[in-house]
């Protein structure tokens, strides 16, 4: 009967799958190249919506398993445990294979609080045995220490040395919580890969809920193992082409995060003359990037993502000097603080100056995705009455400016009004008044750079793509205005973006740098903005 | 100056690398169709030598290397030992990366003895903090453990918990020996894990030598490392043809150690119609297989391994019911007793099953490369006179049949002593008289059943083959007289071969059975040996 019903699921999975990933085949690629793209079902990105969006999204998702899900009745929680347990306690192989199977499948199914107890119960019950553990301490701190100064004292020391090397082997592994063999025997099997950065991403939700010692223990030994186990060099590099199978397009088009990719014609531009995109895959999660990267070769280092995108044409690849990574996003959640573009962008730089040694500036054409709400945030206390440490935002130059350009408006009575306003404005109307974008300019350009150099969190940047880049080991270059009119980008950044330079000879250091001391690096011309705005504090 | 002695090292190492690997090209490959191959020369396989050996082979291998080697003087020991240290102890990468490539450089320029003082001072010198263990163990033990009963009690609860986690992180790395950064970045390093292999083989030297502990501990840190990086989910298999590179052929022949290759119409042949080649790559040790497998498809499970490698022609592919794995070779040394062969038995016969569905029966043809030896020690404790657990060795008329057939020789004047004589005859000459090859088979083939099924150590068959497909899943099927009839063949067990039968419905029990309680099951036809050597004693 169990066996009848897993077999039921097994073929209803099948078909969920079968009918998501069928989405898009060669023949609907041709199909499509006149319409807009639309990234994947969103129950098929179920993994990287919030486990209590799910069952939502899943009734949303109008296919098979959003009925199953709705369905299943309480008793097959049990059944799910119960696989999960006999995966992790049994030897046989045959039995934990199948075992495997039935968790991976039946986890899938069940519902959010249910997947919350799964996790629970797996963080809590699958722990380490610690009445073991203090009884090997026990009998390590009951072993004299050899002296140091008695080396190779002979047979006595290397008999002692034996002691403590047996206790601490034995400890070692009683340190082990038992979770980790379901790891990896996950990891061995097919799927297993996958699904275990699955799992990690519904923890990650979880801990942004509730704080659980037990989970984030969890969670801890489960992203220590994954970043064993993809490490780079088990990672390949793969130049992703027009060539490549549609499944494997259809990924990027549905995990593209920073620039969406409007259509087929966009998505082949990005793969053409002039552009490359690069991907790194496990041989494991196969057909499908773990990240990936898309870069534009140019003569100069890109100002604005129009000219990246959709200005015409690219120019012949020989003429090249810059190599301009202008989009890098991960496809899984479940890898969240692992930092594989790092590597990722390692590699890519020495692909290309080995294909192409015309190319001699790598760097990068960045969104700035915490500047506006940084900045409402700061407008928001400014305009706060009676706050005694009310931060100095606008110049009276900038100020005046702002109320002529906005003059015969109703954007409000002052400078900080006018900002706010042009912020919250839902369709971006300030784009369309070169009065405003011209006198906005010289204040949002300043306080960017604040905002990039000097704003940090725990003594790193506060902005995520900022952080991101400066912990590979770049160096802030330039900022550009104007230089993402799309929805997106007016909404995260009023338009600014930002160009990370990679300076071959001094990634290390500045990587190191600003590890250890926060220390940003930055051109010439940014550094610019920061005296200014110095300059204005000391007013 | 220690830079410029690097690069001059660095290119030295580069020409020994070209001079060793260009042994032989495409070129070269249609040359020596007609000429007999050799293995590749002893310094470029020195990592299978004994470490006292090393000296030795390397004067005689004729090349580049060898006068490096004597020439060094004892200074650059300390040199190689920095780079050791710094490639362990900074945190720069760049640092890092020159020092793990000195550090691998230099340590194959190192006498014997400085290898070993190498090896000791990292397992010794870069073992673990026992005082930082102990303060945490301390603390662990000062905090009171969390009651079962008071499951969900809330906050304090959790804090308890957190304060365990904590230190329980603590301990887990302060037990990590520091020798483990050195093998971790080694693993990342280009040419890295080759080397933590290299490595590897030269402590189980040293280990085969000297028994001391904190070497022994380096190695299983070592073992476990390269277990982890090794999961099957990192290799890949690829079916080697002779539309291989000959780089890659070349190395089939100088690692294949069972049926050593002769020439190339032997390795073509191998390659050929009716025959495949499997081998398992790391990404990180390109072009080299780290275990390979061959198989000959066939009509009946082969008795000889002249029909598998002389007999012509191999029988078209769709006539073929048997898959007979005929040779299997670990290219490694330093991945001993890490069971690749095991994955890539069942990931070939999974292949083969799936390309060829005619395939039913799974067997292989094996060398019994322990029973001449094994049977040398039986005949001379029988021979010894006076002891009192003389074991019965031949029955009345195999003694008969024996002396009947050596009559008028100088074989010698018992069965024992004529069995003496032909397993230590120099040339088997025995071989060309039929009437010996006729009256030794009964007892031969009997006592060699008697081997294999009882024949234990440490509850694991005795013999090396057989425990290896025994762990496997493997049962013994047939013995094979005259099976083999190559110098190594007579020279390891008279020439008698053994087919082990992989059931693929029993794979997994037999493992498990065999594993748990020693049991090896057989088959009926092989078990009647047996029973006769049971018959013999009860007389």
């Amino acid at each position: 009967m169990a066996a009848a019903k897993s077999k039921s699921w097994k073929r209803q999975f099948d078909l969920y799958m079968y009918v998501t990933s069928a989405v898009m085949n060669k023949k609907g690629l041709a199909i499509l190249m006149r319409t807009k793209m639309r990234p994947l079902s969103p129950t098929f990105a179920s993994s990287k919506s919030k486990l209590n969006q799910m069952q939502t999204s899943q009734l949303e998702g109008d296919n098979v398993s959003s009925q199953d899900a709705s369905l299943l009745p309480e008793r097959e929680f049990s059944q799910v445990r119960e696989s999960m347990h006999s995966a992790m306690s049994t030897n046989k192989t045959e039995i934990v294979d199948v075992a495997l199977d039935e968790f991976s499948e039946g986890y899938f199914f069940l519902s959010p609080e249910n997947r919350y107890k799964m996790l629970l119960s797996l963080a809590k019950e699958y722990d380490l045995n610690r009445t073991q553990v203090r009884e090997l301490m026990k009998q390590h701190l009951d072993l004299q220490l050899p002296s140091d100064k008695a080396e190779d004292s002979g047979h006595e020391e290397e008999g002692s040395l034996s002691a403590f090397y047996r206790i601490e082997r034995n400890l070692r592994q009683a340190l082990k919580p038992m979770y980790e063999v379901l790891f990896e025997r996950l990891n061995t099997h097919p799927g297993g890969l996958k699904f275990l950065s699955d799992i990690r991403a519904d923890i990650l939700c979880l801990l942004g809920d509730v704080n659980i010692a037990s989970l984030r223990a969890l969670d801890s030994h489960l992203k220590e193992k994954l970043i064993t186990w993809l490490s780079p060099a088990n990672l390949e590099l793969h130049n992703i082409t027009w060539d490549d199978p549609a499944s494997l397009l259809e990924k990027i088009v549905a995990y593209e995060a920073v620039h969406p990719i409007s259509n087929l014609i966009d998505l082949k531009r990005r793969l053409g003359i002039g552009r490359r995109c690069f991907g790194y895959f496990h041989p494991a999660i196969p057909g499908e990037p773990l990240i990936f990267i898309e870069v534009a070769l140019m003569k100069d280092v890109a100002a604005t993502i129009q000219e990246v995108l959709w200005d015409n044409p690219p120019i012949s690849e020989h003429e090249a000097s810059c190599a301009i990574f202008y989009s890098i996003s991960s496809t899984q959640p479940g890898l969240s603080g692992i930092n594989l573009g790092k590597f990722l962008i390692k590699r890519v730089v020495d692909v290309v100056k080995k294909d192409m040694p015309n190319i001699c500036v790598f760097a990068t054409l960045s969104p700035i995705p915490g500047y506006r709400q940084w900045m409402l945030s700061k407008l928001a206390s400014s305009e706060m009455t009676g706050s005694a440490f009310k931060e100095i935002l606008l110049r009276p130059d900038e100020e005046k400016a702002l109320m002529d350009a906005s003059g015969g408006s109703d954007l409000g009575s002052s400078g900080i009004e006018v900002m706010w306003n042009v912020l919250t404005s839902k369709n971006h109307e300030w784009t369309n008044s070169p009065n405003l974008v011209s006198a906005l300019r010289t204040p949002m350009m300043r306080l960017c750079a604040r905002y990039l150099m000097k704003e940090k969190k725990r003594g790193k940047a506060l902005d995520s793509v900022a952080n991101f880049h400066l912990q590979n080991g770049a160096m802030i270059g330039r900022l550009n205005w104007m230089a993402d009119r799309s929805q997106k980008g007016l909404t995260q950044s009023a338009g600014i973006m930002v160009n990370y330079i990679y300076r071959l000879d001094n990634i290390e250091d500045s990587a190191q740098a600003y590890q250890n001391e926060g220390h940003i690096e930055s051109s010439s011309d940014f550094r610019s903005y920061i005296e200014d705005d110095n300059g204005e504090k000391a007013d």
